[in-house]
């Protein structure tokens, strides 16, 4: 007998199931809250955001590393699993936008506009310990979820470390690229989609190999993503984002783009970058003074940069140890990922 | 062949224990963050906020509920697990700290006065995922380990709430004792006291009697403890329990001594309490007045509050299918909370 092919991942109806997961998990919290007399504003609030928006990406990268390490099919627990990440980034996004201040998330009100600062701290510390206790009884058995945690745990630490660095570097633009790049693999490269993918990869409990192999594909697909994300937060059309596209100028967010263009700039264009850049009054003609003097020191460099990393993360699938369809999955969502213009 | 009575509780044993692994923990999180150049802030004001005090209640109540489950002398697991509990606690007062806007904590300035609120949000975020990675790396076996996970998942949210509460009714005093109460519930009686307990009993797979056993005693207990904070939050020393007395008045803290004060008096009194407590700028004559109406009018029944429940507590031992060296320790530690200066 040989091995039949499973289908193609069939990714909208994941998705469904996904915030299938997620609605009713909210739905029971508010029930149990409510025949307690608790305040509904913390299942509101995080039912607004999740629901807001948001692609589902890490859930669908967990579905994805429970496919490439030979997961059957999708079942009840993974899903579960999956979605408990799109809890885990609710509460990081929720907390983010208080650090960043920003206002606007998904178009709407960030959280801590809403319902104040210190609501907010309390609503994102919810959103994560839902995270868990999502994965925690996502009905698996006690070898796999014990499998899942070490991952679990790891991601946590690099997606603080990434928003940390985030911190102490934002408002201080500097051409230090190495550390704009070091930023991105903590949030971004690790968080988005190494970890998300090994966690599917550990719940399937894969061989040794997979691990590393779902590693070398998504350092660079996350990097690219990040880098095509920075992109958008200047250059991006807000109406498509849901984003605004001068709050990264404005804060002086310390990425890629920047550091290059810095490095670039003769010392007069270096002068006008830094007087505008966190610049927290920046309106949009001094977005476009950044906007044009950035296309012409370092855009085209960042794009080339995408696509050496799309490469790299396409050919890390060449020689993957995945099921056929996992790696027709995979390749789907690099192109989906660094072509975006959301 | 009769069962041996294990030796009594080294508590000061016990203790040390719990700090060497916090201790440890940090010292490997700060070397593999040197390691990869990363800031050291985050593990040192995690250290300096847990070495500047504490009693490690919740770990130690971990460990008397493992020993009140039969769980056999203190094994290292056990500690590693009880001191989860006091990483977690201190993501909780982090995140405190900055929704109550307290400026000192264990006389020290609170985190997020010493780093600023964005940074004491994301040290607080690492305090709890290191809570976890504390549990999940203790060694403990993968059916330990999946039976305690619940108990930790009901104690966030139980706390969350409490805390979210909190927030909500501070700075408007009402005569609603009731609401007092319920806080009290979900912040003391079910998070300092009823879940760690609980925690040691799943920890030592204890029989399904256990639980309800050590919910009986924890209950009062947690509430005698929480009103006799309240107490020392208005007329304690500050030289002793290294916070203010000034600022539960000052925030408007919906107490039950403030609530039952209210319900006693008379227009005139009600008035002028209303004015003080709440108000940003209450000095210490401000707060000579309140403490003096509070004690005409609450105090007594408050102390009287306290001796009752610390009654029940003591009582729900006379009949718990405890070990004896377990129901020793038990009485103990509820003299030692309720009787406290500090």
């Amino acid at each position: 007998m040989t091995a039949t092919a499973s289908p193609p991942l069939d990714t909208a109806a994941v998705r469904a199931r996904i915030d299938a997961v997620l609605r009713n998990f909210l739905h029971e919290k508010a029930r149990a809250g409510t025949e307690r007399r608790l305040p509904a504003d913390v299942t509101e609030a995080v039912a607004a955001f999740l629901f807001a928006g948001g692609k589902r990406i890490r859930p669908m990268f967990c579905v994805l590393g429970w496919q490439a390490g030979g997961g059957a099919g999708v079942p009840h627990e993974i899903v579960r699993a999956a979605a408990s990440l799109e809890m885990f980034h609710a509460s990081v996004l929720i907390h983010d936008d208080i650090v960043d201040d920003s206002d606007t998330r998904r178009d709407q009100p960030t959280v801590h506009r809403r319902y104040g600062t210190a609501a907010a701290i309390l609503i994102g510390d919810f959103a994560l310990a839902w995270s868990d206790e999502l994965l925690h009884n996502a009905g698996l058995s006690d070898d796999r979820l014990a499998a899942a945690l070490p991952v679990i745990d790891r991601m946590r630490d690099e997606v603080g470390y990434g928003q940390y660095l985030d911190l102490l570097t934002t408002g201080r633009p500097t051409s230090d690229v190495n550390q704009a790049m070091e930023i991105i693999r903590y949030k971004t490269s690790a968080y988005t989609v190494e970890r998300p993918l090994q966690l599917g990869a550990a719940l399937a409990q894969a061989g040794g190999n997979v691990a590393p192999a779902l590693s070398a594909y998504a350092r660079p697909l996350g990097e690219a993503f990040q880098l095509q994300d920075d992109l958008l937060g200047v250059y991006g059309d807000p109406a498509l984002t849901g984003k605004s596209n001068l709050e990264d100028l404005r804060n002086g967010k310390h990425t890629v783009l920047l550091a290059l263009a810095l490095r670039q700039a003769n010392s007069d264009e270096s002068e006008r970058l830094r007087r505008l850049v966190g610049d927290p009054r920046l309106d949009e003609t001094g977005a476009a003074t950044c906007r044009e003097l950035l296309t012409m020191l370092s855009r085209r460099r960042v794009e080339q940069m995408i696509r050496e990393r799309w490469m790299q993360a396409q050919r890390a699938l060449n020689r993957a140890p995945f099921p056929p369809e996992a790696v027709a999955a995979l390749r789907h969502f690099a192109d989906a990922l660094v072509t975006r213009a959301v």
